[in-house]
Parts: C-alpha cells; sequence; structure tokens
C-alpha cells in the first residue's frame, strides 16, 4: 500500500462528507464541513484539513456535535447579527452569518456577526478571505479549547485563540490575507518533536511548573507559550471576551477538546466583523492600497503574509491533494461502518 | 536642584497646558492633550507623558501639528463615523469620537469611529478605557512612524502599531484594559541601554542587515522586531489597512516622526471599535465576565493585565508626580518664551 493516496478535490469532499453523513451529520452539514476542510487541505493547513474527519465523525457519533443542527440567524439591530450553530458544526453557522453579513455591511458601511455554541472553525483565514472576495475588509476572531496559560499562571486556560483579517487588494489581485494563532508553536509541532525523540525550542512552551521547557513531554503537560510573553497573553485574553463573552458561549478553558469524546459540545464563539472600505474610507481605500502594495513589492525579501496558501492552492486545482494512505482508510472505515 | 520636582495632577495639567498655549496652541486644543499626557504620567507609561510636551511643543511651532485646528466628525451610516483631527493634536478628535460613540453604539449594538489625519494618540488603552467605563466594550488601533520591518524585509516600514482593548467589570470593579505594541521592546530601552553603554537581547532589534543584533547602535539604524516574528508583522501590517488605508491617512512608512521637526505632518489614523455588551451577548455578558474574574483570580500567579496601572494612579491621585527636573525647566522654558 502506498504511504499516501491521491484525490481530487472533488474526491476529497464526496470522501469526507459521506464520512460525516455515515456518522450521522445531515448532508446539508456535512456539505459545507467537508468543502471547508478541503479547502484547507488544498491551502497546506493539513491541522485544519481532512485530519480532522475521524474526530468530527467522532463528535456526531458521541453527540458532542449534533449532526442535524440547525443554525438560526438573529438581527441585532442595524448592523449586528448573532448565528447561534446549536452545537453544531462551525461551518454551517458561518455560511449563514459571511450570507447575511455582506448585504448588512454595504447597507451599514459595517457588519458584525457573532456565532455562538458553535465548534471548530478551522481556518478562519478562509471564512475572511470569502468576505474580501466580496469587497469588504473583514477581521475574524474566535477561541479554542485551553492551551495556554494566564499571564503569571501555570496550567492551560486560554485557546491559542486565531485571529485572520483579510483585505481587497486593487487591479484584480487576490486579498490579502492574514491568519495566525497566538501561541508561538502549534502543539502538532509538539506532539512531532515527541514522536521523533527529539526536543524543541524553549520558548514553545512551558512545562507544569511554568517555566519553559525543552521536553517535549514536558510541555504537554504544560502549556503552550504566546508570542511576545505578556502581549500576546494579553490578545488571547482579549479574544475569550469577544468570543466567548460577547457571544455567550464557554471560554477556552471550559470548553471540552476538539479531538477526543470527552464532556459536552467545545460550545466555543467565533467573531466576524465586516467592514465596507470605500465608503467608510471616503474612496482612500484603493489608492491607499495601491501605495501598499508598492511599498512591499518594491522592499527585497518582504512578502505578503499567506502568498504561499495560493501556491498550493493552485497545485491542488491541477494536480488534487496528497493524504496518508493511513488517513484515507480510516476515513473509508468510516463510511462502510454503517454502509 | 533637586533631581525630580513633584507636582500635584492639576499643576501638572496646567504646566503642560501654559506650555502648548505658548507655543501657539489654542486652550481648546491645549487642555484634552495635556490632560492625556497627565494621565498617561500618573498611570506610570511616562513614554506617553510630559516628556512629549518639548516635541508637541515644538510640532505646533514648525506646523506638524496644527495647533489651532478644529475636529470635524462627519456621520457614515447607522453606525460609524469619521473625525478628520484636521493635522491637530490626536486627544481632541479622540474625544470628539468618544463622546459620539458612546449614543451610538447604545442605539446600533455598535458603532465604529475612523479618525484620520491625527497625530501621536499616547496612551490608546486609556481611550479604550473611557468607553469600557460607559459600559462599552471597545478596541482601539492606531498606526505610528516607521520602526519595524515588512516580514522579510530590513528597512522599517511599519509602525509598532498599538492595539488597546477595554471590557467593563462586573460588581463595581474597574475596566479590562489590555494595551500593547506590537514590537517586542520599546525603542526608548534600545535609547537606554545605547545610553548606558550595555548590550540588548538579541530578539529585540534586527541591525541594517535585518539580522538580530545586541548592539543597541546597529539596532537603532535597523528596525525593531515584532513579538511573534511573522505573526506580529502580519498584525501591524493589519492595523496599518485599517488606521491607513481605511481612515485616509499615511502608512508608517510615510508617517513623520512624532519627536524631530523634519517633514510635514505625520497624518497618522486611529480606529475605535464601541460595542455594547448587553444586547450584542443576549444578556449573557455580565454572567460570563463573573466567571472570567472568578477563573483569573482562582489561578495562583495568574494577574489582570494593567493591574499595576492602577496602583500607580492611585498614588499619582495622593501624592502627585514626579518628572526629571531638566523636563520640568524645559517645559518651563516653553512658558517664559514667548511670555
Amino acid at each position: 500500500m502506498a504511504d499516501t493516496i491521491r484525490l481530487s478535490l472533488a474526491e476529497a469532499q464526496n470522501l469526507a462528507s459521506a464520512a460525516l453523513v455515515a456518522s450521522g451529520a445531515s448532508a446539508g452539514n456535512a456539505r459545507p464541513t467537508a468543502r471547508a476542510l478541503v479547502a484547507a487541505e488544498a491551502d497546506g493547513q493539513a491541522g485544519h484539513g481532512l485530519s480532522r474527519v475521524p474526530s468530527y465523525a467522532l463528535h456526531v457519533r458521541v453527540g458532542k456535535v449534533d449532526g442535524l443542527a440547525r443554525p438560526a440567524l438573529e438581527r441585532l439591530g442595524a448592523a449586528a447579527l448573532r448565528v447561534d450553530a446549536a452545537q453544531g458544526f462551525a461551518y454551517p453557522a458561518i455560511e449563514m452569518a459571511l450570507d447575511a453579513l455582506v448585504p448588512l455591511a454595504r447597507q451599514a458601511g459595517l457588519a458584525l456577526a457573532l456565532i455562538r455554541h458553535s465548534h471548530h472553525f478551522g481556518q478562519a483565514g478562509a471564512h475572511a478571505e470569502r468576505l474580501a472576495e466580496q469587497g469588504l475588509v473583514c477581521l475574524v476572531l474566535g477561541n479554542t479549547p485551553k492551551a495556554m496559560a494566564f499571564w503569571g499562571g501555570k496550567r492551560p486556560a486560554m485557546g491559542t485563540n486565531p485571529i485572520a483579517f483579510a483585505a481587497p487588494l486593487p487591479d484584480g489581485r487576490p486579498p490579502l490575507v492574514i491568519d495566525l494563532a497566538l501561541s508561538v508553536a502549534a502543539r502538532g509541532k509538539i506532539v512531532a518533536a515527541q514522536k521523533a525523540g527529539k526536543q524543541i525550542p524553549a520558548e514553545w512552551a512551558v512545562g507544569p511548573d511554568g517555566q519553559p521547557t525543552t521536553d517535549p513531554d514536558a510541555a504537554l503537560a504544560g502549556a503552550l507559550s504566546p508570542i511576545g510573553g505578556p502581549k500576546g497573553a494579553a490578545l488571547a485574553l482579549m479574544i475569550e471576551v469577544l468570543a466567548a463573552a460577547l457571544t455567550g458561549s464557554s471560554f477556552g478553558w471550559e470548553a471540552s477538546s476538539m479531538f477526543d469524546d470527552k464532556g459536552g459540545p467545545p460550545n466555543t464563539g467565533h467573531v466576524l466583523l465586516a467592514l465596507d472600505p470605500a465608503p467608510l474610507s471616503g474612496g482612500a481605500y484603493k489608492g491607499r492600497m495601491l501605495e501598499l502594495v508598492q511599498a512591499i513589492e518594491s522592499e527585497p525579501g518582504a512578502r505578503f503574509p499567506g502568498s504561499r496558501r495560493l501556491e498550493g492552492r493552485e497545485r491542488a486545482a491541477r494536480d488534487g491533494i496528497q493524504i496518508p494512505a493511513a488517513l484515507h482508510a480510516e476515513i473509508q472505515s468510516l463510511i462502510n461502518r454503517t454502509a
């Protein structure tokens, strides 16, 4: 058996969708979820890609995700809305929010969506990018299960709490897309070092004693370190307030794992802010962004964030994606399980 | 002559205001500016305090600040407004924006203020805090003159671009206030090391070759390093888009220095977003924030960002502030200059 399997994007979407449906999700929830996972895989974000299918399917089976949930949208005044993901997958709720944000932002100049009672929202930049493709500037925030300590504390409390941002660029360029988590390193990199029997850089994590460690075992028993020490910890706290308190969802320290079958639904929250740049800037935005593009392109070595993502995406559209054969077999077994 | 001079807060405000008026600012512009500088000094933020009076006064004299500017407010739809600071001081424009944001946010659930053609906005957290004291959650962003390179570049291009955030806390507690710049260290700390003939940590800055340096001279000829490497650089770029492109102001690489008399007005921009948490959260906010307070207070060693600020503020209200005697003499000479 080959180490990897190559799939076209359509094949990969059908595969992921079938596994989620076989586990109890409605087709209407499985489709946008599968589409988002395959898009992340194509963008080179395997951590938010098909590797998530087994844990998503598990969550549907044990009830941590309601596979039949129907997200519900509620308008909150002239420029805000709330989507209750109803403990279903995040992606159907986010699609509902994105669709409603576009006309609202065009009408009011800006529009805010608060998504509550949600689940893993994957590649945050992809959500922001969809609004930027419609000509809107977009900020996306979400909280995630506990991974980093409060500043001064030792135990994991806050999520790595991603921030994504996308902004349209002039002259037919793809949007500027920023997408980052507030930990120095992803937990997956520490797991990989542990498997490989390697040490990790001391700035990645602290052990259970709250001190920086180079030992992956101690790091995994401790907490991830935030970028910039107290600065990253403060930004993560800000996102807990916005994504959990303002939406009425669970904080990182309350949210159950996105991977295992322990506890109830993760119940996390997301915030999307859409801004219509032409009217807000009084027409200045396009010209200013042209200056920004020229400044970056004329600086030797400088590059736009996210530019590698586009190369991966083009390659995937042409050649399909490759996933580990073991993962492919595992997803296939989820489909056969109930067939 | 003593090394330091002690002033009551009222004395310090009168002193700073008189120096700005003597340099050509209107009393209406000098007053809120002096109040903000003294408040920063009281909060222990001397870098945004009275040390700025000489450069502010210089800017008025050479026309980098229009001391007689009258900021102008324009409504942009149901939930946004623009304030043109008209190349005057930032604080009168920010006061105008804050006053208008409160009723707008209460009415619409959220409200955005875009401030253009502005100057140094000082302690960003203080602006956010004022809205939090009115029961609103508030995000404040601003761009500043070039200090950090584009990711992959070598020359200073983007500002250190502060982010501030404030959120009301339940049961009469002062608001949670977050206030940080995206550089690992402030430029002032490198200048201090240079004066003291000391080396600096390699993570603070890069030299003109783009490589990390421990030499303060090389650092000051190079660029400050962002927190989290490419992550902090991406966040700084996001703030350039929001504070400069969306407001129609200058990017960090275009903005003139806030300190010297070279060039025209800095022409920077600021963004304030106010959110009314009770209606947006469907009433969940207060209870959630009580859980957050309890989680932080029950974690050994953990502390709220900005808590030291409050201790300094209480002490200053009681005992006044101390400033270097040389700075006091310099400010006094600005007043005598035209008396």
